[in-house]
């Protein structure tokens, strides 16, 4: 059994700003040099978000609608309030989304479907430097 | 430290076809022959998930109500105008319910609650063969 | 590559308390004398949830808020018309937030940022004896 681990960086472009981070996690297990495991993907921040989606152009559009209607800007949070930066709702997106996803791995690739990329989604209503984590335990 | 992995498919009966997945997540744990580590569940599919939920027909009818509620087939979805397959609530479902869990394991056995089964989502808008992923890392 | 385990037990005070346990975890982690793997936070419940959230009180009484607005008590859940305990809602709450978080660690310290809290959710209707554990793979 072994570990492995990378980070790195992502500059998003702001509210709703979507990345899809999958190839850097195949490389992440290639790289491992382990065949069988568990590799989590994680962001250390609160106004971010990691979920499983297709990423196509329209599911893009519609999951920003629906992180609109379900937790909607217009709503007064208590956290803007306190601290006015404006950004209680990226909060709240962040813990309904969640910010760490773990995928097993067979044959040194992930187990994700062909239409199911690993996708990192800016919350904040800024832009942002984003750090990820791939952790991986195995053999 | 080892690893141990088993897959098996569910045939889903199509809309909210809800699997419960306990009993399978119990025999992998029991078969791998390892005390103590980290169990993970995964659907490498983008309109599915895996949620906890106490398996009973109340809950079952409930969950799938609030899916109806919050996230609705009778908005329009970026994704069907491009595609469409009509399954863009199926998505969006998938990606905020998620795909993926992970649950700890003690003395053979995971670390479940009496109420608290692992239960697979059919999200898609017919019957479709999911596969579903045990991957097992520990001692 | 190792595997350590901690359980510890949570009073809350009902529904909508919330509970920061990072702290936990962190010497969870210290303790396992591991360098780098992942550690899982799980809780064997059907009607609590863990989240990440910025443990502060304006996002404290926003996530209650939004809890109350996405999936509210007012509507009828069919799990109370059969049990008659009154906490569909709360179920439903915890399907849809989770109760298992994974989190690596790296340096003997988990990867959260410093507005990013481990929050155990209270969503039953009454006072509850929960039961978290944390359980870390690793080397």
């Amino acid at each position: 059994m072994e570990t492995y681990r990378k980070t790195f960086a992502v500059e998003t472009k702001g509210e709703g700003d979507l990345s899809d981070i999958t190839e850097e996690l195949r490389e992440a297990v290639r790289t491992s040099g382990m065949t069988e495991g568990l590799a989590c993907v994680s962001v250390p921040h609160s106004t971010a978000a990691l979920v499983t989606l297709e990423f196509e152009p329209g599911l893009q559009s519609d999951i920003r609608k629906a992180l609109d209607r379900l937790i909607p800007k217009s709503v007064v949070y208590d956290h803007d309030r306190t601290w006015g930066d404006g950004n209680g709702h990226a909060h709240i997106r962040s813990s309904f989304l969640g910010t760490s996803i773990t995928v097993p791995f067979h044959d040194g690739a992930p187990d994700l479907g062909t239409w199911q990329q690993v996708v990192l989604i800016e919350l904040d209503v800024r832009k942002r430097r984003r750090e990820v984590i791939i952790q991986i335990v195995g053999a």
